[in-house]
C-alpha cells in the first residue's frame, strides 16, 4: 500500500485557471456593501431570489452567437441518462442573474406576484479565457421589476440605484445615474429615414461614442474614418443630413432635463416611437423629481449609449464621477458601476407571452473596487485579541481570558500554535493583525495579573521611539487579572 | 424566420431535477441565521474563506470508494485542451467545504497564519440521485482550526458551537454539544484484545448503537442478531469478553464528567492510546469549565458514535433536545444539528506533511429547520407599505408618499401593475403580505387628504366582526397628506 501511494503524484494544490479565493477582508468588505444594498433594496419592496447555480443549458438559452459551439461560454455538462436518476439533460452554470430570473417569472408565473419586484446576488461562471483582472466566476447584483410596463417601474429603480449608491458610502456629487432611452433614438432614426437593414450597423457605430466622440461617429456614420493605426473602417454610408439628427440625439444633453427634453423633441421629428419615448423620459423626470431624487443624482442624458441595441425602452448607467490615477498614473473618472434598462421577450422564449421588465445590475467588484480607491471599504482593525500562552499547562486559564473577552464583545483568541518560542507568538499575533496581546507566566500568575500588550502602540514606538523612550516600554501594562477586560477595553478605545 | 421559430419548442422552465429556488424568506432567514453564527466565529478569532465553487478533480480527490467511476457523486467536466485557453483539466464543483480547505491550506501555507482559524458558509454539490428533501445543491457552514495539535483547539470549537447556537436563538436547555474521542475507543479495543483486521468491522457496528442500543451492539459484536425483518446478519465474532469492554465504553456517560472520565478510564485499562484519549478528554473538560461552558451546554458523552471511524481524535456532536412531532405525528427529539471532530491529513495529499486540523460543520438546513419549528426563523411582518395607483396620470404622486415613507424607514412601493380594477390591487397587496395600503383618489387629492387602510386589522375585522362593525370600517382612516408617515408609523406600532 504505501509502496503504491509513493508512485502517486501528489495532486496540485491549485485553484483550477481563471479561478480565485476570497479571504478575510475580501469576504467581509464585500458582504457589508452587498448587505446595505439588499437593506436600501428591501425597503423599495424588492424580495431576495436565490437560485440554483445550476441550470439546464435548454432553459439557459443559447446565448452566444457561435452557432457551431452553443454551449461556449458556459461550463456545461450531460447528466447520465439512468432510470429513476439523472435524466441525460445538459447541465451548466448559470452565466448570469437574468437567464434564471426568465425561467423563475415562467416556471412561477401563477405563484408570484405581479408585477416582480426581486433582487438576486450571487456568484455567476463564465467559461472564457481568464485575463489579468479577469475572472470565470464572479459576482453579480441585479434588481429587477418583472410584469410592469410601467415608466414608473424604470423611474424607481434609477431612483433605488441612487440611493443604494449613498448607502455604501459613495457622496452625493460623487455619483450619477444617467438615463437614456432607445425609443427616442429609433425614432431619430425614423426621422433621419434610415433603412431598416442599416440600423444594426448604426447602432453599433453610436455604441463607439464614448470612445470616438462626434467627429468620429459621423465619419463612422457617413463616408469611413482612419483608426490609429492608419487603418481604414468603412462607413455605414449615410448622408450628413442622415447622420445629423442621430449627432444631435448624442450631443442633445442640455442645461437641465427640460432643456433635454426639448432638444429631443426636436430630433426625433415627426416620429410616434420617438416622441412616445421622450414622453416617458419626461414622465421618468418628472417621478424621480416628486421622489426626492434630484438632477445632480439621475439626469436625463442620450450620450448614455451603452446597451441600446439590447435594450427596448429606457436605459440606465451610473457612473462614479471623482478622478482615480489609473496603472499608468493618469487621472480619470472612475466611470460606470452600473447599468441597465428596459427589455421584452424574458419570458416569451417559455411561455409565448411578452412580459415586461425593467432592471438594473451593480458591478460588484468595480464598485468594492471604487469604494476601496475612497477609504470606504475598510472594516475597523478586524484582527483578534491574542492571549499569548507562557505555560502549556495553564490553557485552560489562558481560554478563559479569551471567553472573558468575547463575553465583553472583544474578538479574542488563545495562540494554539506550538508554544515554546514567545518570539513565533508575537510573529503570529503580528500576522493576525492583533491589536493586543495578553502574557501571563508562572510569575504573573502567582501575583493574579496579567501583561496587557498595546501591538498599535507599540509597533508605533519601534518605528519612532529612541532607544530609552523603547526602554520604558509604555506599550506594555501589567494589570490585576480582574482588570483585564477593562484594560483591553481602555486600549481598543 | 418566424416560421422556424414556430418550430422550435419552447424550452421547459423548470429547474433541474435536484434543484431548488429560495424565495423572499427562505433567503432571508437563512442568511439571518448564518449572519449570527458568523458574528460568533468571528469573535473567537476565526476569519471567513469563500473558495472557488470550482475546483480541478485532481485538488478534490477521488473521495467516492466506487473505483470506476471515481467522480461519480461529482458534477465534473472536462475543460476542453486549447492553445492559452482551457487546460484539459478536469473540473468539478466541490462536494463540501472541507476539501477545498485542504487545497487552500496547501496552496497558501506560507501565507496564512498557523494555526489559521478560518470558517466557510455557501453551497456545495452532489451528483446523487435526489429525493424528497434531499436536493442536489445545499449550504454548508464550517469552522475549522487548521495546524494545531493541542485539543484547546477542540475545547474551543466546542464552546463556540454552544455559543453559536445560543445565538441563533436556541436557548440554554434545549441544546447540548456531546463530546467523544476515537483515542479512547482505540484503547478500549487494545484493552479487549480486538485484531487489527476486526477493528472497522467493530466500528461499523459500533455505529449502529443509535438505532439498535446496548444489546444490538452486543449481539453484533458476537455471535450476530436477527434483524426486524428475520433477516439474519452476521456477528463480529468477538467473545463477550472481548466485547464488555467496548459496551462499558459506549456506555460509560456518568453523573458528570468527573464520573464519565473514571468509568473511561475503566475501560481503556492499560491502553497508552486510551489514557491519552482519557486525558485529552479531561482536558477538554476542564477548559470547557474554564471558558464558563458547563456541562449542561457541552458534555464528555461516550455513546456519540457518529464519525469515530472518520475521526482521529476528539468528536463532537451537536443534538436539539426539545420534542417535535414527526410526519407520523409522533414526539421525537429534534436531534443533530451539527458534527465534527479532529483529523489527520488534511494537506498531506498535497504536500506529504500531516498538518493536524479540527473542525465541525452546522447542517443548515437542520438547524434552519429547528428555528422555524420553535417560531425562531420568522422574521416580522416583511410586506412593503403597498401604495396604490387610483389614477394612473398621477404616478409621481404615489411615488412621493413611497419615498417619503422609505425615507422614514418604513418598506414601501407603489403598485406598478395594470390600477384599472381596484380589486387587484388590494388582491397584490395581500400576496404581498402588505400591512398597510395607502388610497388617494381624484377626490382626496383635491383635499389633500389619504385614506391608510391597515390590512391587518381589516383582515381580522373581516374574520371576526359584525356587519355592523364591518361597515363602520375602524380599519380605515383619513388624514391630511402630510400626516401620511405619522400615521403609517402609528399603525405599523
Amino acid at each position: 500500500m504505501a509502496k503504491d501511494q509513493k508512485k502517486q503524484p501528489r495532486p496540485r494544490a491549485e485553484t483550477p485557471k481563471g479561478f480565485r479565493d476570497y479571504f478575510g477582508a475580501d469576504v467581509t468588505e464585500r458582504k457589508a456593501m452587498l448587505d446595505r444594498i439588499a437593506e436600501i433594496y428591501h425597503r423599495h419592496g424588492f424580495d431576495p431570489l436565490e437560485t440554483s447555480a445550476v441550470e439546464t443549458v435548454e432553459a439557459l438559452g443559447k446565448f452566444l452567437p457561435d452557432v457551431d459551439r452553443p454551449n461556449a461560454g458556459v461550463f456545461a455538462w450531460q447528466e447520465e441518462a439512468v432510470p429513476g436518476g439523472g435524466s441525460g439533460d445538459w447541465l451548466a452554470l448559470r452565466y448570469d442573474l437574468t437567464a434564471p430570473l426568465a425561467r423563475v417569472a415562467a416556471q412561477f408565473r401563477n405563484d408570484l406576484p405581479t408585477p416582480y419586484r426581486r433582487y438576486a446576488m450571487g456568484p455567476v461562471w463564465r467559461n472564457e479565457k481568464p485575463g489579468p483582472g479577469r475572472f470565470r466566476q464572479f459576482y453579480q447584483c441585479d434588481a429587477d421589476t418583472v410584469g410592469s410596463a410601467s415608466v414608473a417601474a424604470d423611474a424607481e429603480i434609477c431612483a433605488m440605484l441612487a440611493d443604494a449608491l449613498e448607502a455604501v458610502g459613495i457622496a452625493r456629487g460623487d455619483y450619477v445615474v444617467r438615463i437614456n432611452s432607445r425609443k427616442v433614438l429609433s425614432g431619430v432614426l425614423d426621422a433621419a429615414a434610415i433603412r431598416p437593414d442599416q440600423a444594426d450597423e448604426v447602432l453599433r457605430q453610436i455604441d463607439k461614442f464614448d470612445k470616438v466622440g462626434r467627429e468620429g461617429v459621423l465619419a463612422l456614420l457617413t463616408t469611413g474614418r482612419k483608426d490609429d493605426s492608419g487603418a481604414v473602417i468603412e462607413g455605414v454610408g449615410l448622408t450628413g443630413a442622415q447622420a445629423a439628427p442621430v449627432l444631435a440625439f448624442l450631443t442633445s444633453k442640455g442645461a437641465d432635463n427640460t432643456a433635454t427634453l426639448d432638444n429631443l423633441r426636436g430630433a426625433v421629428g415627426g416620429s410616434a416611437i420617438g416622441a412616445e419615448g421622450v414622453d416617458e423620459l419626461a414622465q421618468i423626470a418628472a417621478m424621480l423629481s416628486a421622489m426626492g431624487v434630484a438632477e445632480d443624482r439621475a439626469v436625463i442624458d442620450p450620450s448614455v449609449v451603452r446597451g441600446l441595441g439590447y435594450y427596448t425602452g429606457p436605459v440606465f448607467e451610473a457612473e462614479l464621477t471623482f478622478e482615480i490615477l489609473d496603472e499608468k498614473g493618469r487621472r480619470r473618472q472612475f466611470g460606470s458601476v452600473a447599468g441597465g434598462g428596459r427589455y421584452d421577450g424574458l419570458v416569451e422564449r417559455f411561455t409565448g407571452q411578452k412580459v415586461p421588465a425593467t432592471g438594473v445590475s451593480i458591478g460588484v467588484d468595480r464598485l468594492l473596487a471604487a469604494l476601496r480607491s475612497r477609504g470606504l471599504a475598510g472594516t475597523e482593525a478586524q484582527g483578534p485579541v491574542v492571549v499569548t500562552v507562557m505555560d502549556r499547562d495553564r490553557m485552560a486559564d489562558y481560554q478563559a481570558m479569551a471567553a472573558d473577552l468575547r463575553a465583553a464583545g472583544i474578538r479574542a483568541e488563545v495562540y494554539l500554535g506550538n508554544p515554546k518560542n514567545f518570539g513565533n507568538q508575537l510573529k503570529y499575533a503580528d500576522r493576525r493583525g492583533a491589536p493586543v496581546a495578553v502574557i501571563q507566566g508562572a510569575d504573573e500568575a502567582a501575583r493574579g495579573v496579567v501583561q496587557v500588550k498595546d501591538l498599535v502602540l507599540g509597533a508605533r514606538i519601534a518605528a519612532e521611539a529612541s532607544h530609552e523612550e523603547w526602554k520604558a516600554q509604555p506599550a506594555q501594562t501589567e494589570v490585576p487579572r480582574a482588570d483585564l477586560v477593562a484594560e483591553v477595553r481602555r486600549i481598543l478605545g
